[in-house]
This record gives C-alpha cells, structure tokens and sequence, in this order.
C-alpha cells in the first residue's frame, strides 16, 4: 500500500480542481471535506472520487463555476438552490446557515436542491459539533435498495449521519447508508468468490439471495432492519427532496455512472444549539457522562473494547494528522494519477 | 378474541384515570393516545398499560396530578419539565408546543425531562402531520440492549418516529425500537419454543444465541444493524436526555417492572412547517408522487402490494373507526378487568 502526505494531497486536490474550473475558496473547501473523509477512514467517500467530480465537470453534469444560491429563507430555515455546484461547497454553505440560524434560534433547517454527491455525511455534522451543536445531515441519492415486497431498485442508501461535540475536539459521530450494508461490501464478497448472508441482497425476484454476482445488474440491496431501513430511507427522501425540490427517488441518476447529466440530489441539514439549553460545559459534561458509560459497559467474550459512534474514526484521524500521511488504497492511487494526467497537475506519493 | 367498542373503551379509560386522580382533560388527553395507539394495531402500547400506569400512580412513581411546566424557551426550543407528570400528557404538551414554535420560525425542538413511558411515538409525530407538518418524536428508555463488543443490557430500545402528512388526513409513519427486534417478538418464539435467527440476542459473554429462553435474564438485545442501530440509539439518548436534563441510560429503570420509582425518560420531538418552504399544496402533491412510485414499484415473488411506511396501521384504523370497535387480546381483557376491580369503573365487552 501506497502512501501520501496530507499536505501534498491537499495541494493536488485544490489544484486540479481549480483548473477544472473552480474557484480558489469553492476548491479549498472541496478538498478540505475529502481529505478529512479519508483521514477518518472513510476512503470510499474521500479524494478517490475526485477525477469522477472533474471527469462530471468536464462532461457537463457539474457546474465548477456555479454558487449555491439561498431561495427562501426564515428565522429557523433556508432552501438553497446548488445550482449544479459541487455537492461538497453546497453542502458547507448548507450547514454553516444552519449553525447561523440556530444561534439565533435554537435549532435550524436548511434544505439543498439541484445538487449532487456531497461524498460524506458526517463532515457536515461535525461542522456542527466543531461549533458546540449537534449536527444532522442527510442526503437522497440514486434507487440501489429494494423496499419490503419490492423486488427492483426503488430508494436510494440515502445516508444519514448526526455529530454531537465531546468537548474535546472530538464528537460522537454516526455515519451511515441506510442499506443493511454498504453496495461496497457486496463488491468486496464478489470479488473473493464469497457467499453471502441472505439479508444482503435480494435478486430480480425480491427473493434473498447469497449470491453477491448477482449484484448490481440483477439484484438489490436491502434496506438495513428491513421496514426499519425502509422507513427511515423515506424520512431522508422527504427532509431531502420532497420539502427541497430535489429530485424524486428515480430522477436521480448515478452521479458518476451518468456524467453528463445533472445529478439534482436533495439534502437536508439540522443544527441544534445545545447551549441555548443548558450551560453548554453542563451540555459536555452530560456527553462524556453517558460515553462513558457506554466505553465501560461489560465487555463480551474476546472483545478489549467498546467504541463509542464515530471514535474509530476519530482513531484514524488523529494517526494521520499525527504521521502527516495516511495509506492509500490501489484503486485510490490510480485514481489519482488518472486524474495527474487529465488536468496536468503533478502528484508525488511518498 | 373479545372485542371492545371505542367508544366503551374511551369511557371506561378516561374514567379509571380520573378515580386515579388525574383531571378530566388530562384523563382524555391520555385515553385519546392509548386508543389511537390500539387502532394502529399497536396493542402493545396502547390501553393494555392503562392498569400499570394507575399502579405507578398509586405506588407514587406517577404523580397524577402533577403538570408538565416550561423551564426554559426561546423562538424555535423549548425544555419541558413533565413533573413526574403521566408521559402521555406532557408529551402532548411538548408536541403542541414545538407545532405553535415552527408555525413561527419555521422549526422547532422541545424536549422533557422527569417523564415516564408515553406510549407509542408514533402518536406524537402524527400530532405534527395533522397540522401538515413532518413531526419527529422519540424517547430513552431503560437499558435493554448490549452494545457492539458489550455482553450487557446498556442502552434503551429508544423508540423514534416520524410522519409527514399526505393530504388525505393520513400519513407516511414509522415508529420504531432501535433494536433489531422487539423483546415481545423474543418472548414470543420463547412461549412457542421455537429458535430464533442469531441476530436478535447476545448471550451474557456477548455472543449470538438462538435460545429464546434466555431472555430477558441471561441474554440482551442487539441494535438493529449492529453499530447503526446503536449509534441511532445514542442519538436518540442525546436529543431525548442528554439536552433535557433527564436521567441517562442505567438511571432509567423499568418503568412498569419498578412502580414506586421515578423514571425521569427524557423525550424529544422535532417539527418543521414545511408551508414554509414550498406552498402546502405542492408539498402534498410531491409526496404524493414518491407514495405512488414507492407503492408501484415491481412486487416480489408472491407479494400482492408494497406498503408504505404506516399504511398497515392507517388500514388497521380505518377498519377500526368504521366498525367502531378493536379486537382485544386476552391480557388487553384480563388487564382491563383487574382495573375495573382496582378502580371500581365498570366495563362492558362486546
């Protein structure tokens, strides 16, 4: 496994987004959310996805240049129109008015349309928790789960994720697809010629399957809990799209398997100003009262720790930001070399 | 099965509740969410607790004259103290309240703490969908299930909700425990004697077992999801105790295992005036429009109709109010009848 340094990911990133077309700020912002993705571990969602946001630009699908616009706005809410802009410098406009107005409020809503891929929930939740509140962030995304009865793709993994700040830097942090498990995954059992548990897929005809070769082109996903996941993939849909204006479940394309097509993805993000409530190192104290209750419960046999949401993440973040470099995967560093020579900017692994 | 008309049921409930001491509004109020909750079909919280809530009353767990006050408000936020006051009530009274501050500003938040059990969710988040918002309602409760790498009972089912409304008077809801089954589906299969899949309990080392029998004494709960479910279930514990003052994870005991204590849950619920964002009219028509394609999707092998998200339970109602009475179980029948001899209040079965 390759490796590279944060600072020289970070210089590559903005570059050769700015000569796809972006702005200094809108291409510092872009990077800054993929590298801190990757550093907490997240690869699939981090800088591997940069030449398939640039390859989008170029094809027409994403507008580098576009600013996200506020539609409607009031005292505990705001409709943002992305205009086509990259997902990740809407989503950061997004989340930033919800702190804003929850400060002034209490809590806040601030919805997204005409928008696309935002790589990982969670950075926008942590925007939150960094300021002392917690964070909801949610985003619809292209139909790959299967609903209970239903034997097609008809919901996307539409992800949902809530940060809540430690007091320490650090927050308690989830950031999941509301899939039983991530399409990844499955990718992963295919690739090794493994069976899979039948609460993974189901194929054409809405049965359960462990056969991951099955997947995508004739077979689902299913949704994590099964009604569970389900409904609570609706409640994204809605507080994403259908209040937004986003696109409806089937409008939304895969935003890099169709390029040139705008993507219209919804999001929806929820700040809550916690120190409007109580004195916010009561707020604190009360976290790490109930995390650690929850880091000492009884372990289970051969397990030497419990995690707390979003620690594991933390983990890796602070390794990297300790080494200055993180690993990266194979398919990461093609990613990255592909993308050095479309935009010409030179990339320097360690 | 013996039935039971609404209207008898309505009597015989809130009249019990005021020989408990309880007003006659507060007596209706809390009649009114048990019955709506048994014609959903969710008989498990509905008037079956009606008897174990009058005995908290009595043993001095409940207080049922106590009123829920406002401690602290400001535009969208408010923090409710329930008093020890019955969770049905105050959780109305927290609800109504976050609907009148989002008429205002858009969204809003009100939180309870020193509550007790309030029932379904569902009910909560439904008040919102009648006023045409999308309401968010959710509880803590006494641990139940282990955490990943736990072998122990350390955080609550955590029951969350949400509706959104469909124009129709009814609408999309889930309500929902965070562990991957309820504990009567597992006390279900252990009066039947039967396995169940290894996805449901940890045994007291933390590892999967297919024995029943072991619970609730030597086994827990899993999350739904494994670390989904589980980082769902902090979230709840956060917007539902931590930011309301009310007691956390091992602080809550069994509210109808120990009736002289206090529970102190702590509930939290969310609206949002979605006729903010985009005129209602359009809202009702776009989500009438992810209804249908949700609802039209291709169907599974021998599956004649996908549901949406709280359809069953609107069917269940439906067929409920038009009949005017509900099929009762026989611990729904035998719990009425030790509370019509504790209270004195007469009732009649079909």
């Amino acid at each position: 496994m390759a490796k590279i340094k944060l600072d020289e990911l970070r210089r590559f990133s903005a570059k050769a987004l700015v000569k796809a077309g972006m702005s200094e700020e809108d291409a510092a912002t872009t990077a800054e959310v993929l590298i801190t993705t990757d550093t907490f571990g997240v690869l699939t969602h981090g800088t591997k996805n940069l030449y398939q946001y640039i390859l989008k630009m170029q094809a027409g699908g994403l507008d580098a240049k576009a600013a996200a616009t506020v539609e409607g706005e009031g005292p505990s809410w705001a409709i943002i129109n992305g205009n086509k802009a990259v997902g990740m410098v809407s989503a950061c406009k997004a989340m930033n008015l919800a702190i804003k107005k929850a400060k002034e409020t209490g809590v806040a809503y601030v919805g997204v349309k005409n928008s696309c891929h935002f790589g990982a929930a969670g950075y926008y939740a942590n925007l939150a928790a960094k300021e002392g509140m917690i964070g909801l962030a949610m985003s619809n995304a292209d139909p790959v789960i299967a609903v209970p009865n239903g034997c097609k793709k008809a919901i996307g993994t539409n992800p949902f994720s809530f940060a809540a700040p430690l007091g320490n830097g650090k927050s308690v942090f989830l950031d999941i697809a509301l899939s039983n498990v991530a399409a990844l995954k499955v990718i992963m059992a295919q690739e090794k010629g493994m069976a899979i548990p039948d609460t993974w897929l189901v194929d054409r005809d809405g049965l359960p399957t462990t056969d991951a070769g099955k997947f995508p082109k004739e077979a689902s996903l299913q949704p994590m809990g099964a009604h569970k996941g389900y409904g609570l993939a609706v409640l994204v849909e809605i507080l994403a799209a259908v209040i937004t204006g986003a696109g409806l479940l089937s409008e939304i394309t895969s935003w890099n398997l169709d390029l040139s097509s705008t993507n219209n993805a919804g999001h929806g993000f929820i700040a809550v100003d916690v120190s409007k409530m109580m004195p916010y190192e009561k707020f604190i104290e009360r976290m790490n009262k109930m995390a650690q209750e929850l880091k000492n419960a009884p372990k289970a046999k051969n397990a030497d720790r419990i995690y707390l949401p979003g620690e594991m993440e933390w983990d890796k973040r602070s390794a990297a930001l300790e080494s200055g470099e993180i690993e990266i995967t194979d398919a990461m560093a093609q990613s990255y070399i592909k993308l050095s020579e479309l935009t010409g900017v030179e990339i320097k692994f360690n």
